[in-house]
């Protein structure tokens, strides 16, 4: 056949080809932002503070969005003295590592009075946030939600009548500046529980609208137009909803339930998960997820929203919100009592819905085999008296100058030229305090081939108080990486076969455990630099993180490319 | 004579001339600092509060020099996200304009983990200090004395037999990054009066020492290593002391006295003064003084020191120091109550003190025209429903990118490229409330053409309640200028006559009494972006300056030369 002829069923097929061609092109759109940043006056938790926030709005403004859609966001800065720069967490910024939003890594801090633009790509659907990413921004109040839908006309394999976002938080009475003093400080000074937890902005400081619950908690009257009035998800009776839920704490843990209400697991950082029901789950600072409730109680009734602390002895009040079944009054309490946290440290408990989670069925699967495995060992040391958190004994000290462009151009000044090592000492007893509590700062980077698999063992161990090892949620940048497993101890060699590489979750953030491991795989196919780090912000300030450097050959003479696969 | 014949005597003057030329070069040393900013937790007034700190130390150290000699400070910023810089207030920068420490006037501010150098000569003996110059960073505490003897082998007019420092500032509880938020609200909020004064950087809340003569204030006791414990002045019977001052209050204007000494006023702002003797004077923010004091009053007791609020109405206590006769112990209380300061509202008499300011005899004259005179209106201003600071209807809202750079590259996009006003309407009505309130944002710059002399006329006006004209001391950067004198209401020709051109005396900083003027004139022979602007903190932070850019021109498409003269 003449390539000039078409018989009329080709030329069928091959309009509608490009008619789904070109609706794809048109429904991927660029969504336009223009954002300031300023502190405002807020009253977060009914208390008056000053906030971080986003076109005077805190939290700041949720992003919607379509997958495939480009993002671009004009971020002004009009804090007085400050840098800033916006993380979008969750987002792979595939092929645009310039866009990640982190300070001394990808960018330099936007200065007073700059613009600087985001543009990115969202190209997966998922429940994403955005927040600060250089000091203690994020704790100070710099964050919002990032939600993907689907692209038009594609469905998510599961249904739902409407959708809900929660962005849950934590907040502090001291300011953030004087947080970072006091963490900074020798003798150390721990900046202690948050005095309350916040669900999109809102908590009520030592006050409790479900007093007539608690003995021990004085009442609150809200009128419900208050910044800090708890937020009402108002339901239909039986109907499926989506929750979409985000936690940008600082330091907590938290475990959310709704009140007689069973829920199903379906997404997690932007992945699908093989749907299981719970009661309750866990959450960990720099997790996304998705559950589906389905109203099918009481409708009479309204029903609390409770969040409150695990892994951690908790202080701070459980965040509440409140579900409202539209056939009755919102202003009606509910008469059940909120849903009680589980105790903070029953660790069996969190281990076990942690190993509940799994990909959907068809999703992708790791690789096989890898091709090098880095293990990480976190403990709390001391330099030169100053209280830190080390990665195989060396405490992450950011360089002014950003490795994305010190690599690029090649800057051997710039940054410490040799990596910090693979692994540690196999004699290490992590059940004890270090024994050489004297660690070192570093700026050196992990150097990641391009395409390779690389495993990475987080091996957690005693802190510096004997009989203490922390919960610590790691966060990579530029990458979802599959969660093989987690495991008690140490990491050893008969720990191999346990990992999964069945149907292991993708995720963007994994927790640690007191005294275990957590083994994790991905593979290196978006060169750029990317941050791995705690997402508890006190211990990033602290250290607790490392820098990948992924795709970077040295270009000789000849510098044009930033990347080149090896 | 032969070219290489020299006679004895001749060698003699030669080598003498030599000697001379040796010595001072010898003489004039560069003196080297290695300076850290950061925050630490201090106690100024004893109450813990996080301070800025150079080096660990607040106030931050001293710089001890000569005259002739070149200072460089390699400044380290170690603050986690802020920019910073640092001003030399009253070094005129001969020749360095980029070492000015102005940000977005002569420099970018350094970023955090970043070292900038600054290297300028103190070319005239005494008493200066420095602070920094970005947002509001000199209120918290970033301040330090900077004091110029002369030249080795030279003689002040005076003879002393010891000296002290005095550095003065005040001092809030609400943390500054709090006190900008709130000065940028709409509505507004105002800092407030100062919880404290402080004398080198101690001050007492919530107590005094000389609570025995006082019964609305209760006791302090000290053992007198507190960081917070008053300063001991150990003197000796029968001496003079030179008693160095420097205010660098964010908001306070301040009067000093010793109780039962007189003070023979002998410098201001590193000027030599003609001879005065006072009881007490007044000293305001950006203002230093040298006075002389005689140690002749009964030395088995000791003296306080006092200093207290004029020009608003005071809700600080006074901050106080003790002159201790060495012939009796330090621990003895003085049996004086601390002197009184004048009333805050007694303006006769603070105009009575600055008028008694004059050159001494054979100091620089001014020249006895001007070239180009200037009319700066200060009013208070609503802009969009924010409370500013305006001159002439501009407040000073500061670009980006720094003058200096743009000038010199020839951005014309980096600030308002039209000058603002050189005067204002001669119908206003400064007695009353601005008639038309709503005032622009500006960054326009005043270009001023090389040895000119320009004379500024400071206008005072009613702010935006009625019955209200505040107290504002302009400070000049790159200058010492001559002030030509001080009036009532609005200036008229006929005050032509009253300027003082016989001995007025040279300052870098100047007062503007309310409802007055004040005139004053230099000639533009350092080029250079200079500042000129209230030194009130939270009034520069509002708008009120503006910026001169001097002895620039064009220079075509050769940019190689900085400055060229007009």
């Amino acid at each position: 056949m003449a390539p000039s002829r078409i018989t009329p069923i080709c030329l069928l097929v091959y309009l509608c080809f490009l008619g789904v061609f070109v609706k794809s092109v048109l429904s991927a759109k660029a969504r336009h932002f223009k954002w300031e940043v300023d502190y405002m006056i807020g009253a977060p938790d009914c208390l008056e503070h000053v906030v971080m926030a986003i076109n005077g709005q805190f939290p700041s403004p949720t992003i919607k969005a379509r997958a495939g859609d480009t993002v671009v966001v004009h971020l002004t800065n009009k804090l007085h003295t400050e840098g800033v720069v916006i993380h979008w967490h969750g987002i792979r910024q595939l092929g645009t590592p310039w866009a990640d939003g982190t300070a001394s890594i990808s960018q330099c801090a936007i200065n007073p009075g700059e613009t600087f633009v985001y543009r990115f790509k969202v190209d997966k659907a998922g429940t994403y946030f955005y927040h600060g990413h250089y000091g203690m921004q994020r704790s100070a109040g710099l964050y919002g939600l990032l939600i993907v839908d689907v692209e038009e006309g594609k469905k998510e394999p599961f249904q739902y009548d409407g959708e809900f976002n929660l962005l849950l938080s934590d907040w502090w009475h001291k300011g953030v500046h004087d947080q970072e003093v006091d963490l900074s400080s020798n003798p150390f000074r721990w900046i202690g529980e948050p005095e309350s937890l916040l669900i999109n902005g809102r908590g009520q400081y030592n006050c409790s609208l479900a007093a007539a619950h608690d003995s021990k908690a004085s009442g609150c009257t809200f009128r419900g137009n208050e910044a800090c009035a708890p937020n009402i998800l108002h339901v239909k009776p039986n109907k499926t909803y989506r929750l979409r839920v985000a936690s940008t704490t600082s330091l907590a843990s938290l475990n959310l339930a709704i009140g007689n209400h069973k829920m199903l697991m379906v997404e997690a950082d932007g992945n699908y998960l093989q749907p299981f029901s719970v009661n309750d789950f866990d959450i960990y600072s720099g997790e996304t997820y998705s559950v589906l409730f389905r109203t099918d109680q009481r409708p009479t009734d309204n029903y609390w929203i409770s969040v409150g602390v695990r892994g951690r002895q908790p202080r701070t009040p459980q965040g509440l919100a409140i579900v409202h079944y539209q056939t009755t009054t919102a202003s009606k309490l509910p008469t059940l009592p909120p849903p009680q946290t589980p105790l903070w440290n029953d660790y069996a408990r969190s281990k076990s819905f942690s190993n509940k989670i799994r990909a959907l069925s068809g999703s992708p699967k790791p690789p096989i085999n890898h091709h090098r495995r880095i293990f990480l060992l976190n403990t709390q040391n001391r330099i030169n008296g100053y209280t830190k958190w080390a990665i195989n004994n060396v405490s992450l000290s950011l360089p002014p100058t950003p490795y994305l462009g010190s690599i690029k151009h090649r800057l051997t000044n710039a940054f410490d030229q040799k990596s910090p090592p693979d692994t540690f000492l196999s004699t290490y007893d992590i059940m004890k305090p270090p024994p050489n509590p004297n660690s070192t700062y570093g700026s050196g980077v992990y150097m990641l081939k391009f395409n390779t698999t690389i495993d990475v063992i987080l091996q957690n161990a005693n802190a510096l108080n004997p009989n203490v090892s922390e919960i610590h949620p790691w966060h990579l940048h530029g990458h979802d990486f599959w969660v093989l497993g987690y495991g008690e101890g140490m990491f050893s060699k008969r720990d191999e076969d346990k990992l999964n590489l069945k149907n292991p979750p993708l995720r963007n953030t994994v927790v640690i455990f007191p005294y275990g491991w957590t083994a994790l795989r991905f593979v290196t196919d978006n060169p750029g630099v990317w941050a791995f780090h705690c997402h508890i912000e006190p211990h990033l300030h602290m250290g607790m993180g490392v820098v990948f450097a992924e795709g970077f050959i040295l270009l000789g003479r000849y510098q044009t490319r930033l990347f080149l696969v090896a």
